[in-house]
C-alpha cells in the first residue's frame, strides 16, 4: 500500500497511482485529523470523495504519529494526551475518539487504537504495552460496532468503491477494523496478543510493532511466529515494511498487505529500487546514461525518460524528480505483490 | 509556449504537457548551459531526445538570464564575461558562442544573442544598447547559417519532431533562427530595430525588452508599433509575457507566440486563472469548497478535484499542489491561444 500521509501519495497524482494499479493507499489519521480535521472531511463526504480516489482506503489508529510525532505525550489508561507537532495545540486521543474520527474519515479499513511498543523493551515494558494495547483494542472494536453503520455521509459518495476481494461478503457493513497484535520482541506476548485479538473477533489483523530498529532476523521471526496463528480467511496485514526483499520474502509467507513510505521517501532522496539492484541516481555517473532506470520495468518512468535525465532533474532540484522516481519505485514494489501473487497462484493452481 | 527552464516545466510530466496541447515549450539556454551542459546534451542527441520531448522546442539565447542571474558581469562589443549564479565560475558569452550552444542542444527555434535594454533607460543608453544588439544579430544569423547545418546527432534523434505549421516548408534545415526588436521604449528606435533585423531576413521575429517594470500601455505600444512591420508569412514572437488578459490582447492583434513562467511559477504560489478571474487557493473561504477549480475548465485537475483539496494541498505543503495548479494554470493559457485561433479563422473563414 502506497502512503498517503495528508490525503495525497506524496508528488503522485492519483490518476497515476491507478495506472500503476494501486488498489490501496494509506491515509494517516494523526495528520488528517490536525489538517484538514476529520469534521471538515466528513462533511465533504469522506476522505475517498475529498481526495478524488474511488478505490481501498485504509486509516491507521494515529498512535504511531502520536507516539512519534506529537509532543509532550502523556499516556493514561484512557488514552493519550498530546501536543500537535504543527503548532503546539492540545489533544486528547483514547480509542473511542481514535474510532470516532476514522468512521467521520471514512476508510474502508481501521484500525484499532494501540501503543506502538519501542525497541528496545525489556519484558515488563512489554507486558504493560500490551496490556493496554489489548484493553484499547476491545474498546475500540466496541465502539466501532456500535458506531460504524451511523455514517450518514456515505450514502453521497459519488465514487463506488472497489469490489471487496477478500472482506467477508455482502454484509452492509462498510468500513472494516483490523486488530494489531503488539507484544515487542517477546514471542509468547506475540501469540498471547494475536490469541486474544482473536477471540474478540476483528475483521482483519496486523501485525504491529516491527521494523522499529530491531535487527531484520528479530522481525521476521516475530512475524513468523504470528503468522501462522492468524485465520487465513481474513487479510494479515504487517504495518511499517520494508525493503523490496522484505517484502516479498513476507508476501511469500503469506502476509496479504504491507505499506510502507519507503518507496516514496528514498525515491525523493534518489534512492531508486531496481531488478538490477539500488541505484542512488544522483550518481555522476548517470549523467550520461542514455538507459532506462530499469530496463526490464514497464512504468512510465522507465518508459520514457533515461537515467541521465532522471539524475539531471534530481541533480538540480526540480519537482519533477521526487513525482519521476516515486512513480518507479511505486511501480516497483506494486511489481513484487504481482509477481508473487502470480506464483502463489500457480502453486495452488 | 509554457517555460522549460531546465528542460522540465517545473512539476508537469511531459506526457501531461502533450495531453494539455503544448505544441511548443522554452528551454533556458544559460541554465542548461550550465547545468547539465551543452556538450553532454549534444552527446546525448539534444533536447528533445534528453527530455524526451517530441514536440517543438525553442531556446533563448541565455543573455537574458546572462543579465539577470549572473554576476559580475562585463559587456564590451565582443560579448559578456559573466560568474554563475550557481558555483561562481567564469564564463564568456558571444553571440557566437550562444549560437553554438544552442546547435548542440538542437532545438526548433533558436534566438539571436541580444542585450535585454532595461527600464527605464534615457535615449542614449537606449541607442547604445540597440546599436550592439544589431551587431550581434547579425554575427549571430552569420555564424548560424555557417554552422547550422553541422549537427551530426541530430541524425541519431529517436523521437519525430512535429511537422512546421509556420516554417519555411521543406527546406533541409532543421533549425530556426529568430531576430529580436529592441530599442527600449522609444517607437523610432524600435522601427529602426525591426527594420535592420527584416533586412537580415531571419526565419522569425521576437520582440524583446518587454514586460521588464514599463507600464503596461507602454508595452501594448511598443507592440502596436512594430507589429504591422514584420513579416505577416513568419512567426510574430512577443517575449515574456504576461497575464491572460494580455495573452488574448496581443494574439488578437497578430502575435503567433509568447512564452511566460507566470503560469507555473503564479501556479506554485497557489495564483489560479480561472474564467471566474483570479483565485489565490490558500484562501481559507476555500477550505470546504467542493466546486472545481474553474467550473468552464476541462482540465485533468479541474475534472477531478475540489478547490478544496487543491487548497489543502497547498496549506500542507504538498508536493501535488505545485504539480496540480501548474497542470491547470498552463490548460488555462493554452486554452486562451486555442479560442483567439478559432476566433480569428472564423473572421477570416
Amino acid at each position: 500500500m502506497p502512503v498517503g500521509t495528508l490525503g495525497t501519495v506524496k508528488a503522485v497524482p492519483q490518476d497515476v497511482l491507478e495506472s500503476l494499479g494501486a488498489e490501496i493507499i494509506l491515509g494517516n489519521t494523526y495528520h488528517l485529523y490536525l489538517r484538514p480535521g476529520h469534521e471538515p472531511i466528513r462533511r465533504m463526504g469522506g476522505l475517498h470523495k475529498f481526495i478524488s480516489w474511488p478505490r481501498g482506503l485504509l486509516t491507521d489508529s494515529g498512535g504511531f504519529q502520536v507516539f512519534s510525532l506529537a509532543q509532550l505525550r502523556k499516556v493514561t489508561d484512557d488514552g493519550v494526551r498530546f501536543q500537535s507537532h504543527l503548532d503546539g495545540s492540545r489533544h486528547f486521543f483514547t480509542p473511542e475518539h481514535s474510532i470516532d474520527v476514522q468512521i467521520a474519515l471514512g476508510a474502508d479499513i481501521l484500525m484499532a487504537f494501540d501503543e506502538c511498543t519501542e525497541y528496545p523493551a525489556d519484558r515488563a515494558r512489554a507486558e504493560d504495552s500490551l496490556r493496554l494495547t489489548l484493553a484499547w483494542a476491545e474498546r475500540s472494536l466496541n465502539h466501532f460496532r456500535a458506531h460504524c453503520h451511523e455514517v450518514p455521509w456515505f450514502e453521497e459518495f459519488r465514487v463506488p468503491l472497489v469490489p471487496r476481494t477478500w472482506g467477508p461478503g455482502n454484509e452492509p457493513q462498510r468500513q472494516s477494523l483490523f486488530g494489531i497484535v503488539q507484544g515487542g520482541m517477546y514471542r509468547d506476548l506475540r501469540r498471547e496478543s494475536a490469541e486474544r485479538l482473536i477471540e474478540m473477533d476483528f475483521d482483519g489483523y496486523a501485525i504491529g510493532g516491527l521494523s522499529v530498529g530491531e535487527p531484520r532476523d528479530l522481525t521476521l521471526e516475530m512475524i513468523s511466529e504470528v503468522l501462522p496463528l492468524l485465520p487465513a480467511d481474513k487479510p494479515r496485514y504487517v504495518m511499517g515494511v520494508g525493503y523490496p526483499d522484505e517484502i516479498e520474502q513476507y508476501a511469500r509467507l503469506g502476509v496479504d498487505m504491507m505499506d510502507c513510505v519507503l518507496p516514496t521517501r528514498a525515491a525523493r532522496h534518489g534512492l531508486l529500487f531496481t531488478s538490477e539492484g539500488r541505484i542512488n541516481i544522483k550518481g555522476k555517473k548517470y549523467a550520461e546514461d542514455q538507459g532506462p532506470l530499469d530496463p526490464e520495468c514497464r512504468c512510465p518512468v522507465c518508459s520514457r525518460y533515461t537515467r541521465a535525465y532522471l539524475r539531471h532533474l534530481m541533480h538540480s532540484g526540480e519537482a519533477l524528480s521526487g513525482a519521476l522516481n516515486s512513480i518507479h519505485n511505486l511501480a516497483y514494489y506494486l511489481g513484487i505483490m504481482e509477481r508473487v501473487r502470480g506464483s502463489l497462484a500457480a502453486q495452488q493452481g
